[in-house]
């Protein structure tokens, strides 16, 4: 169930059955050369409605332009800065909350969004604990990176045991080929292999890895593959959501 | 040529054709009892996509949540506080400018982020107006509502005669059912034209407009409507943003 | 009755009889040849004072700068950026509401203005939308351009039919000669009647309109003409603020 | 000269004579039984612009509400809060210096302003110390609170050797008196003389001062001493001024 | 007492018999040739720990970094922007009046800082007096340069007749000399006496003194004398913090 | 060398000879029943400071309260929002940089700043990034862990192979024991293993945990073993710390 195709009363009726709701969030950045700039918030999106086919899991709207400053050196990459993160994340749950959410589920497509994420929940955790007697609510934020799901990576392992990286991954890609296969690339990258590394703004960024990958060799991404990834991670989402939900 | 499917190198080709972009933006809030919570982030997006078929227009990632403070009364709907959405605006401008785009066209499905989206503007514009010797760059923003383009509400009001309404318009509600046929909704409403009036916070909006609606019968949106709206503000906006494009 | 020429002991007597209080808000800057920089401030203060004479209106103080970005390429131009007025704003209703005020009348001599006011007052709202229960009190804010009145922009099209314009209309000009008689200047424009048309930021602006007006011939101002529109003015605020006042 | 009674050209001119300007700074709070609330922003005001008469000094707009939190426990008392008017401040401030002012006089008529104000200097001081190499601009702020000028201390101490006090001065109301006659307040007060003491927050000053007066007997206060109350200071500013003007 | 050297278990022991906490507040910048950079941190903290060997005293963590934008032209000096620091303020009296402090005695080394703590003061009584129905609390902050504690500046000024200076002043570097003698530098100044005036920005201040100092000959400093300078203000604060600390 | 306790002459000294600057970032939070509420500024300051002894390190001020809000139901813990953690260290990078460092090495003592500090990293790479032609400096920013130092996790592990645990570690409370020997405190805890778990706000936490402990068997910190594990971190550090400076 999505929320923005929903109408309020079918929310309505999910928060008599639920006080939990999963909000994807990624970013909007260079996915090298045959990958997709939304490619970060398309795989929490795209696994997490295929979870909520069978499951009943109120997906919220995706915030889709992270934090993504080391890759402006790349046509079309946007980023929002860590405080402006801060604050939309502080209203998107004020707003949930005064509706009775009280498990809020942050399932995330970008590595470069996780330290951010974390600094909002203890933001917004800050204003309860400034003021110890909190009433009635039970407020509860989780981060899940969707590659970090208990058996997502062992699978992505297997299938991509050289060239998965850390970047513009082969999973990712083969993710959003499995969902938009109109749009797949077929793209010569050379080196095969990007090289891996560190990195810190922008400039930096684009000089140590030319055509945005790190690590990765995604032309191995198939919408095969793409959609076996989808089914396991769905899966283990789906068991991941309703343990928090059902959290007491 | 939609950015979130695009890679960073179609997007650098695109910039040496033209510096304009298309930002959808719009808001996740209830829209009665048959139309859904996305409609007004979703009409722009879908007009976009459809202009974008025939036109070169590159459409940017769509601003999901907007100010929608009075309508957090109903279960669903979400907001940023003013200042936030100043912020983000700020931030996704000062990324695309600095790939070099220098027109940036919001194209609005919510009249509650007209002002928002107009102070954003002017706290752009500020940053270059303390300082008049700015360099280079030609920055302009444009705001375009859907229904306000040359001739949608000429075709809106002679489809809907009656009840169109000012907030969960027949048109809207038609423009994601064309879109959405999975989603649309029978729904028995009464009065079948909704009241009409003034709104301040969300209690108050609650308490004037049980159902959501204001002055409308949605019941009367149908897919087939919803085509030919959105063909007639496709044709409306490729000719819009085109003469802002090019404008020298 | 002029909150600023009044003590706290009228005041509170004052809010005895009535919780609403009227604010003009308006702007400093440049109001071409012969239109003073403080026209957009002292027209809604000179007219709400004309009817707080036979009325028992409270008049605040005059947020007197206000959102004016654009004509910073003009000496003597001041601007808040928008997100530094919605903190102004803010604070004035935060310090009006606890004395027990609950009627904001905010009225207004800049069109600049329009769009951060209704922005500041969505981020009033906001808080109290957060969270549904807010206690006790009956907040409400309203916008008012004084030249909107009912009857007045009627009579300003039959005093100036031409060259009214859109900035440092003759009408604004015609206010401020009334009440500043010592500072009307005679000064030759050419062309007579301005260019019309958009503008951006400050640059751009000056670019559009080298003497500073829009579409007007202010040179028709005159002190009986500003005499005539302050007396229509005053009448028409009169009968709407007390419409706002005692509305239940 | 006030700049809201002058057009830009006379601004304009007035640069070329000098890069200096006078800000008039108060607030809007109580002055206990017979002194108006707008006390503090008046008597800058006043004494600026009689100062002004002989004298070529540019008096900007008053920044008319200032920080005055303690006195929110008496009706009319507005306040900002200390981080909002630093905004304000800034804003002025680079509004002022793209136009070429280099000189900031902060003309002062409250106590409880000049630590913000002080504050805000260093912000924008901050940012030119942040990167050394600031071009060109030689900007100076300067506060003056206005009974601290040479000679008015000891002119107001002559007149009211006894319950001039530290609020609701008998010189500040009688400053106001000479301006605005109409407005003279006839009140018993007991005690004669105020209390005297420390505070805190609006609760503790209204339990301190019961009636807003701090130390004073305001009831001393006349129109005739108001007036040599300005002259002795309208003579101290403009030399004060002139020196801060033309300081290279 | 001081805190970051107790369990919690001896603060909550504390707190049963006394709600006052002492905080060192300083700042880290340039002490002209023979002063450390720490020193307006390092003199509070000193003489803190100094009184609360005797005196049942909880001593805070120190704030180090303060507002010093003016000696940001001499290596190793850091400030915070005033609206920063007023942040850092609010969220440590939040945090420690959630456990109950009620009276936060801010013991300040750096003349610097006086404005924006007292703005921070204000910032924080604003939030309480914007709701005059504060529940509960009795918070009451106070600020105490160490130098001006009673018998301290008379104390300096009869060690130092000549000398002591507004900058690095004598007693100053004594104070840090006691507390760290092997820091103690032995470096020839000229001129002796530095000389006095007045600073805007970083630019400035390093134009006028050239060598950091102000009308200062800290080349007098001694252990010995630091050591009796310390030992009176010691016994002052402790006097001082006692008498706020018991006030009711 | 320490930055408090040198001259702004040694610093200058410094900047010929290393870009590089090591700051000790902590926080001020609970630690159990025999812990200092300030193990987590003290153990990086001690570690750093012991490493600086025989290496050209230039140690800065620590910044001693950090993001520790799920600890406030504890007393005399302290925090910073998120938010204002950033805004401190964007200035003091912003102090930093100016001067010419090129290489700040944050030396964290506290897990629960990693988050918000590689947030802040991202905010001060982001105003790098959103203009690409950042001129001159080559910033870079690093954030470690102590106990995350090559081997000195191991060695903690090797001397507490039961009960290190993660909150009031034995290793960090060692630490602090070998440092401040007159505070070592020897109390009875039950159980002997704290319990773990996660936590979120300081009501939640304070629940899990009763005595603020997380894992750990804190009795077992001796300052014989926290003189060990001084040297083994400060060896680390040096090196790592070298590297960082010295790459090009």
């Amino acid at each position: 169930m999505r929320l923005h195709l929903s109408t309020w009363q079918e929310v309505e009726a999910y928060l008599d059955r639920s006080r939990a709701i999963l909000v994807p969030i990624g970013s909007t950045e260079q996915h090298g050369p045959n990958g997709l700039l939304g490619t970060d918030a398309l795989c929490p999106e795209i696994i997490a409605e295929h979870a909520a086919k069978d499951e009943d899991i109120l997906v919220g709207p995706t915030l889709n332009v992270g934090c993504a400053q080391h890759h402006l050196g790349f046509a079309g990459s946007m980023t929002l800065r860590p405080s402006t993160m801060i604050s939309v994340m502080m209203d998107w749950v004020a707003s949930l909350e005064q509706h009775g959410f009280e498990r809020i589920y942050w399932f995330n497509g970008h590595g470069g969004n996780v330290a951010t994420i974390e600094a909002a929940f203890a933001e917004v955790y800050s204003k309860r604990s400034f003021s110890l007697s909190h009433p009635n609510s039970d407020l509860r934020l989780r981060l899940q990176n969707w590659w970090r799901l208990p058996s997502v990576a062992e699978f992505c392992a297997k299938v991509f045991p050289i060239g998965e990286g850390s970047h513009v991954t082969a999973s990712e890609v083969a993710v959003t080929y499995f969902a938009y296969p109109e749009h797949i690339k077929r793209v010569e990258m050379s080196p095969k292999i990007a090289p891996s590394g560190e990195f810190r703004d922008a400039e930096h960024y684009r000089g140590q890895f030319p055509d945005g990958r790190i690590g990765s060799d995604p032309s191995q991404a198939s919408p095969e593959i793409g959609k076996q990834i989808v089914e396991v991670a769905a899966a283990a989402l789906a068991k991941d959501f309703r343990a928090f939900a059902d959290d007491i």
